[in-house]
Order: structure tokens, then C-alpha cells, then sequence
């Protein structure tokens, strides 16, 4: 307890001072230890009441008991300095929402999904649920922001067949020498394979792990992930260093490959996988899914053509990384050199601008009444407001309500 | 010149005769060698004239024109009568629309299709038009419409792939073993395939030839072809008995294979192929396009991804035989006993119904003045007999116009 709840108190009294931030990092260092990432009951205290006065209440057990369940007797300890210089020491650092390199946008779908959940008094699956972490734990020394930016989740099989490897391998090539980045768990079959087709080609890919960033799982894949760090790439993980590979760990971890990308390509999936998991959570979020098909003697692309075969799930084939990227990109933009970062749309908005933006589902669109609810603000307010963010093409109206323009917006986010 | 004029006059002058039918049959079966089959120009000559007219009319010259164009120096041959007793030597026969054999509501979509076509001055392009066959020389012992009433096409690349084949076999032998027919052509690769798989399940087939019924092309497929008649199965052709297979007669060909089937399954097609044509033309007539996937480092699968990329097309991605028949195949219909041929909706039909019927176009609906103009009525008369239509299933209003009902209709056709 090296004065954490001083630390606490300096975030809660003079967030911006150089103590305040300190404390506030070291808040979210200790809910990365201290809750299992996943909750949105957890999340949406964080972002309640601040992540320095959550982590006060919790220790000092005045926090909600549905809040305090998901700590337990954890609220006693306090390893957050430790875990922060341990991270330190395998070139690691925790990663915050108030951090420049925060992916921010990239994690916008899943802010709103958290924001636009029930409210019900059951708690969430954390193996389901959308919601973004309180904090992202990183090594390597690739911007994180700038990482995924103009990335694709290549996911599938463990037990993948020598096509699907094959084909993983050759994607993760084909995109990393197009300039998009190859973001993937870092297990055997197409999860490695994908990301040594990147670094064949000399690209860096991004490793999103259910373990600490200072181990290696599986063992084997060591080298795997010492050549992603030397290449410019991450490894990320929201479990702190030290955290073991537990089995559910790995469904909870997969909403954070689906959500730090523009879409996600299925290469090898057997029925009712956790590949075919990932797809459901990145379509839940509005982004592209994309599905290899492979020989239907093959019980590895079973999955993949279950994708396919749903009308109402909006999955496209894909044979090649042209035809991914002719999906998650946009028109053009991908036939002359990355564009410099334009001013983004969000510059100029006004703080309720921002919350109402915010508040606006991915999907469907909601009321402005329901809007103002979550954005904390009249509905005349939310009224007054939604015309020039329509304008400005980051919210469109449905017809029945509003709710987040769709990707073409993200047009203005390339750099 | 044996009696030909003498026979179409009695065809003419007393079509229910006995010498009537005669003319009739040798009217169609010298259609058959003097124009080449898939004109709108010259079905619909036939269909407003009668065929014996249409004939009498086109060895006078006193047909259209354009008409005239397309049979050109035929117009004065005549080998009718040999035709049919070649046919005869081979254990074939003419089935023309005035039989009762003739699969007239399997053809339906190509009627309605020759019907509301352009009326442009000018001529169709004959490989790609939907138009019925004016007759079909038919091989084998079975009755060609209720051998054909649960079917589908399987086709694919002359040049498959182990892995085509194997499906394609399956897929032969899964759909016979429950009772549907096998329509293919009589090629290498995909189509030989899918016969010898249904073959092998002990299920009569219908290979569609793009020459005469009592010639084996490829030569190879000799003893193919023979196992098909003696299975129960049937050779259908648009040509007269001895045409050669000449390279077009393929692409004119292909629409009566999609045109007699209930639906098209593509196992395998390069880009750009006649498989893919031929599914195509299968949803031009409103039939579905059922597509298998492959690896996609096989160039025998590009064609078939092709179909499934395309958003508008509508083809379904296909993995076995149960979900080709979920595709084609009504409700609960496959887990019984094939029911009794129920009455059909057609029956009670006035002339004027039939023809407002038959005016109705397949996809997009058209309002009653222009199905008047088709059906030869005043549109007061079709608005009239309209909801009658509506109310059996046959035809169906959306929202802008009438068109045919879908397929659901076909359930009453079951035996």
C-alpha cells in the first residue's frame, strides 16, 4: 500500500498536476489487477465516477455491492507500483484512456455498446459483453493508436489445416506490405501464422494476448513475440504482467481484437468456435466481418461457411487481402501513399457535442430523449445539437432515431 | 417432301384430328432442324401462329422477314419424317408442349421470360435469351415432366479438380438417395461427375446435350449415357437426332438445363465460365443459384466465389445435398413420403385467367395495362381476374405491380 490512497486522493483533488496523473495511472494499474476485465458494471462505475475516486470507494468499501462482488477480497491489495515497474522492466507500459496514443476512436463502437447496454440488475457476461478496458497494457515501442489505426483481425483455428496456415500467411503479407497491420491473438495455427506472413514481408503486426505482455503463451511462440517486438509491432494485453493464460480469459480478450480494428477476416473456423466468437463481437460492433471459405470436405471451414450462409449476418467471402482491404478501406484510398492525418471531424466540437456524439448507438438509432439520458443533458440540448454533428457526417438519422455514422466516416482519420 | 404441307394443312384445319397431331409433332420436329433453338423471335411466331402455320408460312415465304432470316435455305428442306424415325430406331421420341409429358410449369419462368421480353427490331442474342424450347428430343423411358419436377442442375468446369468431382459425386448421390433428379450437361469434370455419384446411388439422372440424343459427345461418356437410360434416367436435346455438338450450342443449351430445374448448384467454375452463365440465366428466371465453395489458391473456384461476392446476385453458399434441398425444397416436404400429386391451382382457370397468368412476369411487377397488353385483354378484364389469381397463390402484388408468386406455389405440384 505504498501510499496508494494518496496517490488516489491527489487524482480526485488535482487530476491535472503531475501527482494527479500519476495517481490516476496507478488507479487504473490496480483495477487491471484487481477486476477481471469485461464487466460493464465495473467499466461504467470507472467512467462515473472517475477512475481515482472508483478505486477509493472500492477499497474503503463504500462502492455499490455489485461493483464490490467484482473485486472481492482483491480490494485489500495493491501490487499497481510493482506491476507498473515490472511492466517497466520487459519494456512494457500501461496504456490509459487519458493517454495520446489511447485508441480512441478505434474503441468508440464499444464505448457506446457499453454505454447503450441494459441497465438491468443481472450482472453481464463478461465473455459477451461490449465494453472497452479501463486500461491496456503494452510492450513494445509502436504508438498504440497509430498501430491500429488502419488494421485487420485475422483470427481462426488453433487447429488449423495447412491451407488455412497457408492462407493466413499469405493475408498477413499481403497486408502488411500494403501498409495495414495485422492484429491477431498469438496462439498456434492461424493466429501465428498470420502474424509470421507480416513479419515475412517486414510489417509489424499487433499480438492482443490473455496473459500478461511479459510472458510468452504458448511457450513456443516465444521467438514469434520477441520478433513482433523487434519488428515495431505490440504485444497488448489488459491482464497486468504476470497474469496467467486462463481459459476464459481468452473469449473475454477477444472483444479487444475485434474492437481495435476496422474489421475482422475469419481464415479457418470450426462450428461454433471462438473464431466464429469474434466475428459475432466485431459484427456487434459494426464492423466488417470477412470469411475465408475453404473446401466443404474440410471440418476447419465449417465455421467459416455458417458465417456465410447467414442472410441477416452481413459476412463477406473473401479470397485475398485485395479483396479485405477493398472492404475495410475506403474508395482510393489505398491506391496512393497514406494521406497526412487530416484535422479530425471531432476538433471543433463542443464538450456537449462530444457526449451526445458519444451517446449515439452504432446501430440502431435511438431518440433524442434517449440520447440526452445518456449524454447527461436536456433533450432540447441533444436537439440542438445533432443537426450540426449530422452535418459534419458523424451521426446519421435512421428515420426513427440517430445513431453513429457508419465507417466512410473514418475516411478523415487516415494519417 | 413427303406429304409435309399436306400434314401441316390437316394440322392447321383439324388440329384435334388424329392427322392434326401428326402435322403438329412434324411441325415441331422440322422446326427443330430448320432454325436454330433460343430465338424470341422465332418462339413467338410460332406461339402466335401455331406451329404448323408458322411452318406453312415459313416454306412459303410469306413469314416475317426476320423470321425468315433465321432459317434461310432450310426454309426448303425437309427430313422431318426421317427424324422422327431415327429418333424412333434409338428409343427416342419428340415431346412437344401438346404433350402431356411436356414440363410446362418447370418452364414457366422461360415462357413468361419470352413473353415480356424487348420487342426491338432487333434480334435476340440466342446464348444468352430466356425462351422455351419449341420441342424436346427425348431419350429414355421416363416421363420427362415428372422426372424433372424434383430436380437440379449440377454443373460446374470441364476442367475440375479431384476435389470438384468428389463433391460433385456426392452431391449426385445425397440428392438421389432422397429422391431428386440430377440435371447436367454431358461433359468432362463436374457434369459426368454428378451423373456417376447419382448413378452410383442407384437414381435416374437427365443429361441436357448440346447435339443429337443418339450421339455420344464426348465419346468417352458412351457407356455414361447408356447407364443413364437403363437407370430409369433420360437424354433431352434441343436438336434433332445426329446434330453435331457445335461449340455455341453449349451456351443456348445451358438455359434448359437452368430452365428445367428447380434450381442450379455450382460445384466448380473458373471466372467468367459457362457454369457461372449458366447460374446466371437460373436467376434470371427466378430460380435459386446454390454455389459450393472451394480453397480459395484454386482457380476452379474463382468463379464460384464470383457468384457469392456479389451482394445483388443472391446466390446461397451450399456445403452438402440437405442444404441444396432446404434451398429448393418447400417446408417439412423432404421428411415424408413424396405426397400424391394434389390438384392444380391451374385447373380452374378461365382462357382469360391463364393468359393474364402467363402475362405476369417473374421478378419486378408491372401494372394490368401493360399485362392486357400482353394477354390480348382490355385491362379492366385482368383487373378483374387479378385477385382471383392473388387469392390461389399464383400471383402476387408489390406494392408497384403484378408478378408471379415465388416458388412456395410449387408445392402444389409435388407427386
Amino acid at each position: 500500500m505504498t501510499g496508494l490512497e494518496d496517490d488516489l486522493t491527489a487524482a480526485v483533488e488535482a487530476p491535472d498536476s503531475a501527482d494527479g496523473a500519476a495517481g490516476l495511472r496507478r488507479a487504473r494499474a490496480w483495477l487491471t489487477r484487481a477486476a477481471e476485465p469485461g464487466s460493464v458494471e465495473l467499466w461504467r462505475f470507472v467512467a462515473d465516477a472517475g477512475p481515482a475516486a472508483a478505486v477509493l470507494a472500492l477499497r474503503s468499501g463504500t462502492a455499490p455491492e455489485a461493483v464490490r462482488a467484482l473485486v472481492g477480497a482483491r480490494a485489500g491489495e495493491d501490487t499497481s507500483l510493482d506491476d507498473l515497474r515490472r511492466a517497466e522492466r520487459c519494456g512494457a507500459r500501461l496504456v490509459v484512456p487519458e493517454d495520446d496514443e489511447w485508441p480512441a476512436l478505434a474503441l468508440h463502437p464499444l464505448t457506446v455498446a457499453a454505454h447503450a447496454g441494459g441497465d438491468g440488475g443481472t450482472q453481464s457476461d463478461r465473455t459477451t459483453a461490449l465494453v472497452p478496458p479501463v486500461a491496456l497494457w503494452v510492450r513494445g515501442d509502436a504508438c498504440l493508436d497509430a498501430a491500429v489505426d488502419r488494421s485487420v483481425a485475422v483470427v481462426g483455428s488453433r487447429a488449423s489445416t495447412a491451407y488455412g496456415e497457408h492462407v493466413a500467411a499469405e493475408l498477413g503479407a499481403q497486408l502488411g506490405e500494403r501498409g495495414w497491420t495485422v492484429v491477431s491473438g498469438g496462439a498456434y495455427g492461424i493466429d501465428v501464422a498470420a502474424h509470421r506472413g507480416a513479419l515475412a514481408a517486414g510489417a509489424p503486426t499487433v499480438a492482443v494476448l490473455a496473459c500478461g505482455v511479459d510472458r510468452a503463451y504458448p511457450a513456443a511462440h516465444s521467438a514469434v513475440f520477441a520478433r513482433i517486438i523487434d519488428a515495431g509491432g505490440l504485444l497488448v494485453s489488459e491482464w497486468p504482467p504476470g497474469a496467467a493464460p486462463h481459459r476464459h480469459r481468452f473469449l473475454v480478450r477477444n472483444r479487444i481484437i475485434a474492437g481495435l480494428t476496422r474489421g475482422t477476416v475469419v481464415v479457418e473456423a470450426a462450428a461454433r468456435s471462438g473464431a466464429q466468437a469474434t466475428a459475432r463481437r466485431a459484427r456487434g460492433l459494426g464492423k466488417e466481418v470477412l470469411v475465408v471459405p475453404g473446401p466443404v470436405t474440410s471440418a476447419m471451414s465449417v465455421g467459416c461457411h455458417e458465417l456465410l450462409r447467414e442472410p441477416e449476418f452481413g459476412a463477406r467471402l473473401v479470397s485475398d487481402a485485395a479483396q479485405v482491404i477493398e472492404a475495410v478501406g475506403s474508395l482510393g484510398s489505398d491506391l496512393a501513399d497514406p494521406p497526412r492525418r487530416p484535422a479530425s471531424p471531432r476538433d471543433g466540437l463542443s464538450d456537449l457535442a462530444c457526449r451526445v456524439l458519444d451517446a449515439c448507438p452504432v446501430r440502431v438509432g435511438v431518440g433524442a430523449e434517449r440520447l440526452a439520458a445518456v449524454a447527461g443533458c436536456e433533450p432540447l440540448e441533444a436537439m440542438r445539437v445533432l443537426p450540426s454533428l449530422e452535418v459534419s457526417g458523424l451521426v446519421q438519422w435512421t428515420g426513427t432515431g440517430w445513431r453513429l455514422a457508419p465507417p466512410p466516416r473514418r475516411e478523415a482519420r487516415r494519417r
